[in-house]
């Protein structure tokens, strides 16, 4: 009789806290910020985005999103953090500088292969008219190449 | 003669507290983590890490690595916060996924201007022996270039 049952609001009668609020021991919310993207069954991606923004970094950055972005901001805080862990002195950045200098590669080899095509065009046809004609199909089949290289 | 004198050790006689200190509002001690990258005339570097990773997950990382690379982690972390400030779902992550696309295009567009090449030359040259040689050389191209997609 003089007992007080606290009742614990949890995802739902039998089921485990959220990966979050086991890593932080504390009790899962019916409404937990965490919950829906974090599951139970996947310590590490809570765990990893704990590690390098903090659970309540992570939680305020969250609430200032709606709800239908906060999965594709979870996955880019995950991607982001464990780029950080595998390389704690440039993170994401190191991936983006080897991506600008990949992009400014192939900036410059499709110019050198554009100027190429241009040169032996001149060389080639004094006949304008034909060659573009001829470098029209030819364009057009190699298109069809170009896809299925992807 | 009753007074105790608490001497606080200062990053020098007259200087101002780092950015870090006087933010977290605490005395900047000599051997302050903070201190060599987050100069007090340049309070937004150290507030947005603050925001985004929080200032004892940045003390952490720094003091995980060797003094050498702390300058070059000090600036990707403000890089990456800069980017989550501006883009609160994708972050820096945006930016990979725009130049991985653009590397997929590009590759494209150089294969195209490739095989354009040797369609040229095929049309210039009836050496069939040659051409089936360079277009060997050209699918291997291609075949490395493929790879990189992944």
């Amino acid at each position: 009789t003089g007992v007080t049952v606290i009742k614990v609001e949890m995802g739902g009668p039998g089921s485990s806290p959220c990966a979050s609020c086991k890593l932080l021991r504390r009790r899962c919310a019916k409404d937990c910020i965490f919950a829906p993207y974090f599951p139970p069954d996947d310590p590490h991606k809570f765990a990893i985005v704990h590690k390098v923004f903090g659970a309540s970094n992570v939680s305020k950055m969250l609430q200032e999103l709606p709800v239908h972005q906060r999965a594709d901001a979870v996955n880019s805080l995950v991607f982001e953090a464990n780029a950080r862990v595998r390389d704690p002195v440039y993170g994401c950045v190191g991936a983006i500088s080897y991506l600008q200098n990949q992009v400014s590669q192939l900036q410059m080899q499709l110019a050198v292969a554009q100027a190429e095509i241009l040169c032996i065009q001149m060389q080639q046809e004094p006949n304008l008219h034909e060659v573009s004609t001829s470098l029209l199909l030819c364009y057009v089949e190699k298109e069809k190449m170009g896809t299925s290289f992807v």
